[in-house]
């Protein structure tokens, strides 16, 4: 099975990290491979570059589908899941994204889980995302630890004990079992927090591998009846020209 | 006042067509301008394409923020709302989607409304967006005329047959109290169809515009404190490296 | 345009306040008239009063539709919008309740606000409000300044002291983006407090003036199509006889 | 123990019906007395008639608090609960409306029941209650007979051979354990439909009078601390003065 | 009317002051006989005390079904409300949990209301049954005094003592009109607390038999229509070999 | 890694059929066994028939976890996910229930999707399942094809039949992406259903094997922090005295 993991920023350290996370929770017969647009944001903290990342993820996406390389299943991993309808519609493979990854890996083994992502003002892309998958009333709270992403490449130690430092707060305030960290960039603080910690520390990189191993192991790929159907070919102009007349199918 | 209308996909004729929608209903204050962007689909039909159109959208805004004809409102006009918070990010000024702006019209006439859009698989995006906003409880049934949204402009005749067949389904089934059209290119059907259906219709680019209008009447703009403050500047790679370190305020 | 302002209550000194706060938003077509109910409350802070005032309130709709000066939109200018499905179904044009108003325009500018009302005691009457609306998920919070009505006008420098402080406990605490003031006699401190605050602050009268010119603009006007029509004529016995048989239309 | 059935319109014969619905299921200790206000509509069937409805059913409370018949419980037997929490605030005894008094006995019954009311446009008014009081999803639909209110009086026959068919609809087509009637005035024809209907036939007076008798029998009164208080003494002007400087408690 | 009390634990102590003060609020012609299962747990604290505790409930309304001395309606005294649809399934009458009653209850005499329970750990279990029963917005919060179950019975002083502080941290920070106790074991206590906090203490053992009297004074019991119905007889084996073709009705 | 598939029901060949269906998609070094319990009923179709399984499940955990034959993960083989929060309480390994599985497998590929159960009586199991799980707003519709559970078994063919053309119903008229099927039982039909309808059918048993592959992949096991700890170790009395003092961990 090959799981293409997409990193939606361009910077390559942080696909690497993602890349290895992804590799280490992987079952015998997976093959992760983690790629990068060539062109958008080195990090995501905004809908700005959310909506920006997006046109990378699918056309990462288009470009496996039309590669020789068949690609099982996918994985955005940037927890405000850019593109991800989007990319669903351009291939039969399923799609899942990293944050609705690690909700549904969070209610599986907690009645109630809180998130910590990075900058506060990302947290809103996180509350919706909760309202639009149904897991609001399991989240007890959405936590900023206010570090930058690629603090989390450059500056690791401090990032990792203030990341530390808000775990341990949602653990005694919010009345949880579970954590669920609120960034891609975290991938590789998985076992580190958990140590740290004392309660279940949940990752959307790796969930999402799992998730993708799942469903490709069921041969459920996402639903081209309705509304996640190929798009209707058509022209596009301009510099997205290319998907002129998509043919993908 | 100065209200830019963006069509978010690249069909001039529609961009013409919205453009005279939203002057027809302007203030006498008011210079609409319309545009669209010079890259991406010809009509908006799927999270593809509406991804793609996103970033149109806040090029577009972005533009007109460094431009010399300063610009008091946006609206951007897909039944979508593509591109929306990123766009609010990038500016002081308020943004209106069209989608949004219809059901805030439809709730303060009515107590129920319907939908009624081109494509049976663009209605789930009007279903999200009612759960976004608020306004599920409201709305009784989001339907499908089955028209492409071209059709609208290569295909009038047939196009507005069926959207009145299916606006008098709804008036007869739903229990409803207005009709909400689910497409910026219905933009100049409002008067045929209220004298066809005989009940309130609501069109998304003139309350858009009535809304921008209110707003910045009220000098209220986008909040710029807290999660759609200006996106922290960074580094962009490729086609949209001429995002790097964005200067926006 | 002619919008009658009603400001619910019989305190004339508000009904003035509010009738200049509503002029000075007014666009230059606008006629804004500001009137009072000739029977209820001198302020409205409870269910109580509330229920007093939705009599007046529908009777000055009542006065107007018979009266010579015809109105094209109407503002119920008290934060519970008392009495406001009543008013819709006496008339075809447009009633904006200031609560709903103010709603509206906090969900256009941010994505989560917060309420800054009076009385503690009326709290519940702005969060009932916002479930029926739907905007319950984008308000984080009600708070109270716990500032008598009248004292708006009778004590204006505590009462705008005590607001302050509340709003920017609000700002600090509540991680939103714009504040709703939650109450019809604070129509004058806008200004005022947005200077002090230092992120938006949505007054109610002003957001419905603006909000019926957006729909009288668009010809817009309450559905007589459904639950809103106008009420059957029946006869009414005592001192509401007057509205025995009535005739609207 | 006293309780006072208030029917909250001016019509005698309903009076009577419901009166005498109320005493047939009272128990042996229970006083039943019923009365109308003084002045309203003769029958409630729209968001008007309701507003009217609502001043007279406070006073009417106000009346037996300042009586010397103590009250022990209220029942406001209109299906639309006006005046619900105007009348609680005047009050330490409980206040019941039948709307919500029938809504609460059909849960413990059932898991899913319908609504059959008189006539379609006030099937919005159960619509708004069973959201305000948490009920919506255990409603399957709110259907409506198309019975003016009156014609239950006037012209019973045919209201009750309507009201059978749309019953039996209900029961064919919903998927529901219980019927929940929408009206005070089919307060008498509980047996008649639970014997045609052959599932539990819910009806909101007998529901009230129950309900006030379970609160008063634990000396459960309406909860005096919060936003139920009594309301503030003000002055009131015109036709409401004698409301001046209230003094209840 | 003869009210059958089950007391879901197998603490006889705990029966013995359930049926008492299920007595001492019960009508002049009600009979409460309070019984306990022969199996299960001394005290239901964990979802596995309450899966095991449902079969003891379930069993004890099979028994009553088949006894000599019929029941007009039970309740179930724990606030879990163990076994409630299953107790509902295999009787005619109505079966009440002492959850749902607090809740409704508190409901109609607030608009507001916390619970205040034994540990922490069963929050959860009334956290769920407020979003099932639609009470999730009408409840501020769940909280907990730290007392196991049995320390109710066995050293009460400390444990009222703690109530009494957690019931007062809620009337200070929760904005309440009500106060819902949330464990049968404090069936006793309403008066003392109520004395103590100064705003209405509600308690589900009185009123769920306040609202078992009101059901069956209207002759409402569960439906057996629908999903309700008896069960379909069929084979059980081993240890509930007895309930193979189960013949209730 | 070892699963446990546990059938909630005491049927042999529906536990045989279960745990086939459960190996065809385990991964290569997964191996599943398949177990039922001892005693309890031969299907489930109730209310009753579910909350006397949940003790067989929990029991079924407990002999596992005391067991020589270590289990990494459970699955609970019946579509109204019996004692799921009882079991995880018990273990530390994650417990995954049929309808949850499936739930989450179904919103990863599709936006919306119906459930196909058996009898319609056991849709109140699935709706509320969906509710309290977040799904409610995914789930278009639930349906039965009033197939009673064993038929599944003894009349395979007019079952599949049924089960058809109830979900051709679902495609043809609900608006889906996908179809959920509402029953363990079905677990070995999801090829020839896949294949008979044209869109993906979900199926909860090979769901929640790849859920626990998944999670225990992840070395994610049901947090013991919070309120899914182990229970609290106590007497219990009768036929289930040997949960006395219980010790797990």
């Amino acid at each position: 099975m090959h799981i293409r993991v997409i990193n939606p920023n361009t910077t390559r350290g942080m696909t690497d990290t993602i890349g290895k996370a992804a590799a280490s929770v992987a079952a015998p017969g997976t093959r992760i491979t983690a790629t990068q647009p060539a062109s958008g944001p080195v990090s995501i903290e905004s809908h700005f570059d959310e909506a920006i990342s997006a046109v990378g993820v699918v056309e990462e996406v288009l470009a496996a589908e039309r590669g020789e390389d068949p690609v099982d299943a996918y994985v955005i991993a940037c927890f405000g899941d850019p593109g991800l309808l989007a990319a669903r519609e351009v291939t039969r493979a399923p799609v899942i994204g990293i944050a609705e990854a690690a909700f549904h890996m969070a209610t599986l083994i907690s009645t109630r889980f809180s998130v910590v992502t990075t900058l506060g003002r990302t947290g809103i892309i996180a509350e919706h995302l909760l309202e639009n998958y149904g897991f609001s009333h399991h989240c007890r709270r959405v936590r900023a630890a206010e570090i930058p992403v690629l603090d989390l490449e450059e500056n690791p130690d401090l990032a990792v004990e203030r990341l530390i430092d808000e775990c341990l707060r949602a653990k005694k305030e919010d009345n949880i079992g579970a954590i669920v960290l609120g960034c891609g960039g975290m991938a590789d603080l998985t076992d580190q927090l958990t140590d740290a910690i004392g309660l279940p520390i949940i990752e959307g990189v790796s969930s999402g591998v799992k998730l993708a191993e799942a469903l490709a192991g069921l041969k459920l790929g996402t639903s081209k009846y309705g509304d996640l159907a190929y798009p209707r070919p058509k022209p596009f102009t301009g510099q997205f020209e290319h998907h002129s007349n998509i043919k993908i199918q």
